[in-house]
């Protein structure tokens, strides 16, 4: 959990309640007059509303970059650390990829409006459902600039309003990217409350947003457990999000053994903080006498600590003993657990126990094991002979991504334009009426 | 509201609380034990199960209306209303359209397991997208006795188990068909605790389904409109209903008058009670010299009470004048609002402003104009030239339908056994590891 989460999950709010949920009802309102334009544009406006917020983030390179400054120099001052301070730290190169990123979502194919099924009944009636924006997207998020680019063009890209609420770190380098959304959105003619962001930077806000229902028909947190948490526990309105990404590999005993040692330290130590993250290794008895030794040697020399069950101490004299607390954590850091398991049945069994539903990854060369795992982990993503770090939108194709869901509602795994679109059923007939 | 939804939506409880949370953590233990082998069945296997319940329905006919029999004396004697006697009571052909109805439901195309979406990318890692069950399926709903075959069948045909609390008075009866189809399922080799039923009929159960998050995936309302308020207030996990149906049939200028007439008549008429039946006609001006007076002819003549606007009261002198507040009225009952608009804009203002998304419809000629209506509409169901009661699963070619959904998250409209289900993403490949 970073700072900046326990900060936004803290309860004591300095502004009146019912004032924070005035101010909410406000912006509500402007979303929900903006929300029927935004759903009927036309793909050609959403795409050129994108790639006009995208120049204007270019265009207003200067201004956001000396914004972030100053959110910069508050930042140190109060002493966040280097992670958060590198979260929220803007440059050149970073405000392009930005701006490429809004193009890229850009160029994604329009959600909205496609034809999902279609069918005709005997009686002549067609049905077709046909997709649909959700409507208002609620997101709060934590001190991460180009979480507001992400969640504003993949929320327009799918017709819907978005009313933004990013960390206080962030509030100028925000400020300064929803401008310029907010510029180019209108040079396309689309209204600029089509992305919204908080009047405040007070608590409070993010309170009323958990209530209102009526302003935001879906909340997506993205950040720490325990904003999500918060989130999950009190929002009156659906959540797409995930509470944590407890990720395994398991080895089993047909796996073949280079493409093994190559994942694993991929699914680990490529980026530790990412919720995609291998956090354990379960290796199969079977195969522990000739792997086990040279997974966890290729880990520590990664730079990765081991903690490790007796045969794993037993493996290398490097490793430290595992607590059971091991199983249950999700380090996002330079930190593995090792477990030998009793094969398939009892790799199912850790995840079934162990696993938060994310992004498990089986490496086998056998086809009827790796179809018994793919079916009874039950979990958003089940990998075979991948790394579980594959576990991202961009890397799904969707172009971007708001967050991972591991709800089973909804939206599942990455959660790109199309998963923030809903759906509605038309039936033509021809004076059908029902006997 | 019914008076057996005020019942169920009371909130004075004998039970303790925490007594009603320990049951229903023992029927979630059972039920979690039972549903990985319920996502694994195979679709013969699910089939059989539904057949086998079908016919032990069948064989415990005597059994179920005898029980059936009990409920209705003391329904009589705490002097129930006609219209819920009928709904609680069954008959040897209700009896055998249960089993037919299960029998449809086990016929239906699997829905798990479909591969929904089907990808590589250019790294050669293959995408799938999933069917999977969502687990366990709560249902609380009134005293319909046929309801507890409908939802346990689609839970189980879409490989979920169900926790039903259906209400006080059809407790024998549902009883009865509980018993019957958790023997067929075990016939068919499945658990029986697919399907488990309250142990009690204290409102406190049905608090400890709303709260029982880990026990209770998705919860699914079904009766009245302070059952359904109650459970969005209180429930803790998504919830998968509507709260009531408000619908529109709009007669167009262009209108062909001889098909709205019938359309009009069936939308109101066919079945008053139902969520699907239209409650407010609005007919454009343009039309109304000579559609308004036939169309409330019409009405008037199948026994419908008209409640109307300044023009509506100059037709016919049989109208009475609406109030504000029958805008705003779900009459599930004889009983229609007419009011003229102008055109399509003042029907869609109408609509936005006094429907509940539900269902509507629009009866014209004009493809530009029923286009409009068809995007502009935000209901979960638009309807083009046919009556509005097509709102159903059976007649959408669902088998069979849990209900209706007005939510725009995960599952709208019609929820049949493909509504209940999630999916997962399987990601196959050859060792890629991610740059």
């Amino acid at each position: 959990m970073s700072r900046d989460s326990a900060r936004l999950a803290a309860a004591d709010d300095a502004l009146d309640p019912a004032e924070a949920d005035r101010m909410l009802a406000a912006l509500g309102q402007r979303a929900r007059a903006a929300a029927p334009v935004l759903a009927l544009a036309s793909p050609a406006t959403k795409t050129e509303a994108l790639r006009a917020a995208a120049a204007r983030i270019r265009a207003d390179a200067p201004t956001i970059l000396q914004a972030n400054a100053v959110d910069m120099v508050a930042a140190q001052a109060k002493g966040l650390s280097g992670a958060m301070l590198d979260r929220l730290m803007l440059d050149a190169g970073r405000l392009e990829g930005v701006a490429t990123g809004l193009e890229a979502v850009a160029d994604l194919p329009d959600p909205v409006g496609r034809v999902l099924a279609d069918w005709t009944r005997p009686n002549g009636l067609k049905i077709q459902r046909i997709s649909v924006p959700l409507g208002v997207v609620g997101v709060v998020y934590e001190s991460r600039p180009n979480v507001t680019a992400d969640a504003g063009g993949l929320a327009l890209k799918a017709g819907n309003c978005v009313i933004l609420r990013g960390g206080s770190e962030s509030a100028h380098s925000s400020a300064a990217i929803v401008d310029a959304l907010r510029i180019g959105i209108a040079a396309a003619g689309l209204p600029a409350d089509a992305i919204q962001t908080a009047p405040t930077q007070d608590r409070a806000f993010v309170g009323a947003m958990l209530r209102g229902r009526g302003a935001i028909d879906v909340m997506v947190p993205r950040g720490g457990k325990s904003l999500v948490a918060r989130v999950l526990e009190e929002a009156k309105m659906p959540v797409i999000g995930h509470l944590e990404g407890l990720c395994h590999v398991y080895v089993d005993g047909a796996a073949d053994l280079a493409k093994a040692r190559a994942v694993v330290v991929n699914a680990k130590m490529r980026r530790t903080g990412v919720c995609g993250a291998a956090e354990t290794l379960l290796v199969d008895r079977a195969i522990a006498d000739r792997a086990l030794q040279p997974l966890i040697r290729d880990l520590l020399a990664a730079g990765c600590a081991v903690r490790g069950d007796q045969a794993s101490l037993a493996a290398d004299a490097r490793v430290t003993s595992a607590a059971p607390a091991d199983w249950d954590t999700e380090y996002l850091d330079a930190i593995i657990s090792v477990r030998v398991v009793e094969g398939l049945d009892g790799a199912l069994a850790h995840i079934a126990r162990h696993g938060s539903g994310h992004t498990d990854a089986i490496m086998t060369e056998d086809r009827n094991i790796a179809e018994r795992f793919v079916n009874e982990v039950d979990s958003a993503i089940v990998v075979v002979n991948a790394s579980t770090q594959y576990a991202d939108g961009a890397e799904f194709g969707f172009g971007a991504e708001i967050g991972i869901s591991t709800d089973k509602f909804h939206a599942r795994g990455p959660v790109g334009a199309a998963q923030l679109t809903s759906f509605k059923y038309v039936l033509t007939g021809d004076g059908q009426t029902r006997p």
